[in-house]
């Protein structure tokens, strides 16, 4: 223990405000101080437990970076019930990119708290991301993955992650197949025909053909919600073609 | 509510036994049905929620990969001190390989409750392993991260997870080290001297020579405790070659 208190005296000495300006960011004050040393320790202060275990943020940063990766997948289930696997392990990258994570960091001025043998302008754009995970990784093994979720809620996805621009401002996909139809020069035809059958209410079939090909078949209580169906099942068939064009 | 309630009364008729066996796996009373359901629905069977979205367990995959990334990353920080990032990284590949998945899946019968249109023995060996990973985003959604994490020790690390056989039953690092000088004919010296210096205890230090290279040295208060020293740090610094050979 004598170990960890002259860790912690030496970095309230060294830079008295490091704890309110953690404490700033956090919002709750932190239970193990210890964790957040560490997610502010840079190798290169060559530092070790009293185990002499190598005590700096890497090990942190590999499990906020786990952490991050469940938070935004358990978001992604509930927000997006249409996307498959693929497509919400595709958004859940775009949330968690390296470029992304390192504008996080950047904004709440991690770096600032850092402790490292090496000048700070000497750092590349990562230590910024590196820095948020760690940070996150400290959270949960502090105070559990609620608190932790917490976090990420108020930092990440509340003033950060938004659905509609991240599926690419999807309002209607018949608009946006279209306007893919046009730029790739695709042709189209929207196949429509009366199709009530059985039931009660009036119900219309169609067919959505690109280049001669039929993509996909929908069936609705108006033509429109037709179309629209036949257009969205079109958009996650053809997404991979559609998304690099 | 009444497309839930038609998907629970059918479950419950094609297979009155679903849910007493799922709560023999789970230890634990089902809140939300739907979700287990889905988990245990392959995608041949085509159905879809009343919004047109496709229910199969593919999506809670997703979810239960991270969350399995996430309980396996918080234990291995505890219990690998010494492990960097990459090291952990590796270790806990090993715990969630698509093999290992695969034997748990398998020992727990899940393949049994899945819906299908599909004949059960046309599946790969893989099914095992994903009707696991889709259980447990099942149980994260419907009981949280704990409950989730408590299964997961229950099932996966509590009985199989033996961090000194995923280790390679490191006992000694010494004589690991030695083994493999020997198997790769290179030749190995540790050089020792008394180093007490200012110390109150007699102290010494070692030289650990591999092909006539200083690879690693260390200080401790015994000759034994110093080479072990020496030796984990060579270890770790050989590591990819010695694990490769």
């Amino acid at each position: 223990m004598s170990f960890i208190r002259n860790i912690l005296n030496s970095r309230s000495q060294e830079d008295g405000n490091f704890f309110l300006q953690l404490k700033e960011i956090l919002g709750f004050k932190p239970k193990s101080k210890f964790l957040y040393i560490t997610a502010f320790t840079h190798r290169s202060m060559n530092l070790t437990d009293e185990k002499g275990n190598a005590m700096n943020y890497e090990r942190l940063e590999f499990v906020g970076d786990a952490i991050l990766g469940s938070v935004i997948a358990g978001y992604l289930y509930e927000k997006v019930p249409h996307g498959d696997e693929g497509y919400l392990t595709k958004m859940r990258s775009k949330v968690v990119s390296r470029e992304h994570l390192n504008k996080l960091g950047e904004e709440l001025g991690l770096i600032d708290l850092v402790q490292s043998k090496i000048p700070k302008s000497n750092f590349g754009s990562n230590i910024h991301g590196n820095l948020f995970e760690a940070l996150v990784g400290a959270i949960y093994l502090d105070r559990g993955y609620k608190a932790c979720e917490k976090f990420v809620y108020k930092r990440v996805i509340n003033p950060h992650v938004d659905i509609e621009a991240l599926e690419g401002k999807v309002i209607s996909y018949k608009s946006l197949l279209i306007e893919w139809c046009q730029k790739e020069k695709n042709t189209f035809d929207y196949q429509i025909y009366e199709d009530t059958g059985n039931d009660e209410l009036k119900h219309f079939s169609v067919k959505l053909i690109i280049n001669d090909k039929v993509i996909s078949k929908a069936r609705a209580t108006s033509k429109k919600k037709a179309e629209e169906k036949a257009s969205k099942r079109a958009f996650f068939a053809l997404q991979e073609r559609i998304t690099k064009s």
